[in-house]
């Protein structure tokens, strides 16, 4: 790939905005809301006017995602639904007892997916929160996707005082797991610290701009924009660190150090304070690398026997992009059907 | 009362360390344990030596509130067990379906209590966290139990780092219902700011010095120590205010505004912000009494209705104390026969 050269990616028809994946993370369940309660207003707007000829934005689909769980203000009702978007969950025969987040998982697929398919809407923003001291995090999949590229570098350049990452779970397609896999292009949007069962407008504000300036790069694309290729930095998640345990009762006997705490994203080194038990005592990181630690202490991740995420750092080259031209995207199809 | 004059108290014999009354508040649920093990340790040890002829510092029970919600790292099972403690849940005729913490609360009277009988233990610390920035404070239901008064001014001196209040809640007796309650004297020893169902290793340290500290202070006072008068600042709740909500579905419409989140004990003025809606509107304070916020954003709160609440600060004259000696206590008791 030359570097100048400006890559034609297809047209972003169809976004979804989605909170409530997990019911107590509430900065994404109010914004959901309030995007749903907005865009009744605006509709009975609409009906008020008479219609206007000008270019339609993309279509957004809002999408309060766990409903009962959201009403219970819990992360689930039976299991994990952001475990439920893998092939096998959605493909394969159900159990005897289903749990309520594999069924709606299968919902979710069928409104915003099929996953993999041609019908599945063009990108997933899924919002959450984490406990940790994280900023704005957008997670994906892919280390290659221009379009979530992109996305990012317009959020970076438009809210440069929110500390913004992007963090790349190197998952093959058919595992991966969460609700934004459904998409073709899709991501989560992570920001923190807000405790479970809590909204800080601080947290909340940065996700209601950070998904704004979302559907305002959409646009920009969708109407013929050219983004200019530019380097970017890529957390690759590499190892989670479980806490250390009782071995009888699997109880935690530590907790995270004090200089470890909310220095999300600082470099740890080997030998550098890691947990503090309960006793008292100093245990260091017995790695041979030093690695970025992410998620450090978040609340969820305590049943996954997760007390922090390690990634490693690359710079990624990513290439100008523009949307094809209706010329363009009808030589792509013809190609395609050759093939 | 003369400002020199040295006020006599019984001897505080047995002393109750709960945690866990909040299974999700986890810096008291693993002090607890940690405390347990310890005192295991200690045991051990001691069945190894001889007895030795010393004075013993006093009986610390150590009680796991409630083991159910821990195992869950829910608040509760079926009802908020820190509002069971009332005479009337602890006397009256228990309900066909009796929720666990109805039982669980009547468990507890009958080991650190009986409620207001002689047979009560002398203090109990009940271990909570808030999610609310309000360092660590004292919460009792008395604003001239000099007992606690002297066990606070005593962790202030200690912890100078920490900052500290000493915060009152108005309820007649009868109608205390946290756990702390059942014994003679009692208090609640609140710290934060930790999210519900996290350990911050700066969180856990506070309040395993916070509980050294008042043991300490216990076998200071047992042992005849002189405690001199001095003035404390009690704040004292005045009232709680809820979130703004939506008249239909009662979801709350706005978030504590980003001005005064994490600011308990800065005192409000009228008309300082208050709120800020989802949609972005500033909300002001309309109460005509500048007063101190404190449970600004309580997670656990939002099902309560309250947002935050407030207090009225005071200068308490706390006397000088002193345990009665052996003669005073006999005197004493043959005053109240003679009565």
């Amino acid at each position: 790939m030359e570097v100048d050269e400006v890559v034609r990616l297809p047209r972003l028809s169809r976004v979804a905005v989605c909170g409530g994946t997990h019911g107590n993370e509430l900065s994404g369940v109010y914004l959901v809301r309030e995007l749903l309660k907005g865009r009744k207003e605006v509709m009975e707007k609409k009906e008020e006017e008479e219609e206007e000829a000008e270019e339609q934005p993309p279509s957004v689909l809002t999408v309060l995602a766990n409903p009962r769980a959201v009403l219970q203000c819990r992360r689930y009702v039976d299991t994990d639904l952001n475990r439920c978007f893998t092939h096998a969950a959605l493909k394969g025969p159900l159990p005897g007892a289903v749990p309520y987040e594999m069924i709606r998982s299968r919902e979710l697929n069928a409104t915003l997916g099929p996953k993999g398919s041609p019908g599945a809407v063009e990108l997933v923003c899924d919002l959450h929160n984490t406990t940790a001291n994280m900023g704005l995090c957008l997670i994906a999949y892919s280390d290659c996707d221009w379009i979530c590229l992109h996305i990012f570098r317009h959020l970076q350049r438009k809210m440069p005082d929110i500390p913004m990452r992007y963090i790349h779970f190197d998952v093959p397609h058919k595992e991966s797991y969460s609700l934004d896999s459904v998409g073709k292009h899709g991501f989560a949007m992570e920001i923190g610290p807000q405790p479970h069962g809590v909204v800080r407008s601080n947290v909340y504000a940065a996700m209601k701009a950070g998904v704004q300036h979302m559907l305002d790069w959409v646009c920009f694309f969708n109407s013929g924009s050219t983004f200019e290729g530019e380097y970017v930095d890529v957390f690759t998640m590499i190892k989670h660190i479980d806490y250390p345990r009782d071995s009888e009762t699997r109880n935690i006997t530590a907790a995270i150090h004090p200089q470890l705490q909310d220095q999300d994203f600082c470099l740890l080194h080997p030998e550098d304070p890691l947990f503090q038990t309960f006793s008292g005592e100093t245990l260091r990181y017995k790695g041979d690398e030093a690695l970025y630690p992410f998620f450090i202490n978040e609340c969820a991740y305590y049943e996954k026997g997760i007390a922090l995420s390690l990634a490693r750092k690359r710079r990624v080259m990513v290439p100008a992009i523009r949307v094809q031209t209706e010329r363009e995207r009808q030589a792509h199809m013809e190609e395609e059907e050759e093939e």
